[in-house]
């Protein structure tokens, strides 16, 4: 836990850098004077620093405005901070739609597409989707593909720190897919994959329906539901990257399957087909009693699975995403639920970001690993037996 | 997230101290020399701080040995920490049995003491008992109560930052107790206080079957089951301090509790009657049909806890305590289960520690607690939107 550190010589350096690009992403056009005041800095200090980020390009001076500040003399520099000096992409891939989000620095998008895409498309051809569709977005935006920083991707399944897909079965081919590898071919940055889920409570917290809160599940209702949390605002992805893979809780005990509960004949539904789940939840919202009973019986067992995930996790919130977001009353029975059986129930909300959950998530994780390289720096001195 | 850190005048200072006495810590009687090429420090920064150690008692210059060195002129100076500067007591407060270890700075045992008491004493009663062990053991080790330098408790129940038990129903008048605020009028030390199974799964971790592993899940197996579970080494108590109170996954779906499944009559078992438990367990393993089917719906039940606690958080190990760890052959149904309805099966133990094992996570919190104003520092710069 942790690492011992001396008197690193460039630690203070580092810092001093990072809280003045800070003080400047956060000010408009703020002058040194004004930085020296919101860092508690020197003035040589930040006179030095903000040279230096100007040179790396992240920082440049702006043109005083003509008129008043003009007249008396030589008015003080001002400086900003260059979003645009790189970009960030969002991917999500999805079984049936692929999307992109594009941004500068500062986590603004300014580009985003989607492509629908056959559920029983291979991987390569996946894949080629994905490239199209970011050529496209960054044709769109004007920015070259040499100025991205850092590439964001959500994809369903069990994802490995190197971007492998060790377990993935909602699309073909999936499983064993060297995901990462083969989406770095496309880019010089650094290409970070993340599971749908995690992804997508990642941008619930950014920008969605958490955004108060620090620890919370996200999940992702569907024929093979899966979840994401955050314990004190970062991502738990579990030992081997399954957190939260609660699909197979359908499995324990009795043999309940989405399909089969959502199905109203006695075949079950194939498990990838979102279609005949849409038509089974319209014919219930039309009064069909069969379509209705099938509605229920998923509202439970999808209780039953977050009411698992909040006695193991004890979140603050709880925010419901995937085909549940459609669903009229599936919040209220949720509420009772937990808090009949959880000795602490938590809020519970809709997601907010909907469709564009998953690749919001992505941009911002691509975001966080930019940001870490400029902004973070760490040094922890801890001892344990 | 984290703070924003200029350059600390006293930071620098602090992180020399915390090496330096970490260093001291980890040798044997080392020199100003050795200390200098451990911590990579230099002589004189070695030497200011060594002394300023000296003078707040947590270090002391040995006495060198009579012989060698001696003849050759004065010998090099040295030194050792002095775990004897101050005391950690760890208790445990259980339904049948109170327990508490008492250790120096270092941590290691040296003193022991348990009392039985009955499950129906009431928080006063209780208390009190507490009180006389702790009173007894320090006695027996002679060591002074003001020697105390911080408390770690254990007990049943979801239990506040505070030390107030928001619900424990496994003792009688536990539910609203200010717990840690009772206890600190019997100390003039930092007491904490923090749930059993927490506590256990810390000890796993510190000198039980986890001390390979960061992310464990422990499972106190009993009539209200508990889990613990650590996350990259730190402990995870969840929003409210509810994590892992899976024993209300009993309530969901079916209405099947512990004492309902060991029942071998029509009539449940007490919820607190552990005497019947072991009876129950005794006769299945003389091989009454009854009793072993009474198990073999216990040790179902407990797959399926466990199997939902690994799906939620993706340990790397799961450590199995409480009644669980006397049941012969647990471990291979949970095996088994796990790797049927897990994408990445943990690793499963049984306790090593047993009886000893929270009052034992007790003590390590209390010296993770003292060993932070020793030994840690830290200092972070983050931004965030």
């Amino acid at each position: 836990m942790g690492r011992l550190t001396g008197g690193d010589p460039s630690l203070l350096r580092r810092i001093n850098s990072a809280v003045v690009l800070h003080a400047l992403r956060g000010a408009v056009s703020p002058t040194l004077t004004d930085l020296t005041r919101t860092t508690g800095l020197s003035r040589p200090t930040v006179e030095g620093v903000t040279e230096g980020l100007i040179e790396a390009g992240l920082v440049v001076e702006t043109v005083p405005e003509e008129g008043g500040a003009r007249r008396q003399g030589r008015p003080a520099r001002r400086f900003r901070f260059r979003a645009e000096a790189g970009h960030l992409l969002g991917v999500e891939i999805g079984s049936h739609r692929i999307a992109a989000l594009l941004s500068g620095l500062d986590g603004r998008i300014i580009g985003a597409g989607s492509r629908d895409v056959s559920e029983t498309a291979c991987a390569d051809e996946r894949l080629e989707r994905v490239r199209l569709l970011v050529a496209d977005v960054l044709r769109r935006a004007g920015v070259a593909r040499s100025s991205l920083r850092a590439v964001g991707v959500g994809s369903p399944g069990i994802v490995e720190a190197d971007g492998t897909v060790r377990l993935g079965t909602a699309l073909p081919g999936w499983t064993g897919l060297a995901l990462g590898e083969r989406l770095r071919r496309s880019f010089r940055c650094p290409v970070l994959v993340e599971n749908d889920a995690n992804a997508a409570a990642v941008a619930e917290h950014w920008k969605g329906a958490a955004t108060e809160s620090d620890d919370i599940v996200f999940v992702l209702a569907g024929l093979s539901p899966g979840a994401g949390s955050l314990i004190g605002g970062r991502l738990h992805r579990g030992y081997g990257g399954a957190a939260g893979e609660i699909g197979a809780l359908h499995l324990l005990g009795r043999e309940v399957t989405p399909e089969k509960l959502l199905s109203t004949t006695d075949e079950p539904l194939h498990p990838l087909d979102e279609q005949a789940v849409a038509d089974v939840f319209a014919l219930a919202r039309q009064g069909d009693p069969r379509a209705q009973e099938a509605v229920e019986r998923f509202i439970q067992r999808l209780v039953h699975d977050v009411a698992a995930l909040v006695l193991a996790l004890d979140p603050e919130l709880v925010v419901v995403g995937g085909w549940a977001a459609g669903l009229d009353g599936v919040l209220d029975p949720l509420r009772d639920e937990l808090s009949r059986y959880c000795l602490r129930p938590p809020r519970v909300a809709l997601s907010l970001l909907g469709e564009a959950a998953v690749a919001t998530g992505a941009l911002r994780l691509a975001l966080d690993h930019v940001e870490e390289q400029l902004f973070a720096v760490e040094t922890t001195v801890t001892a344990r037996r």
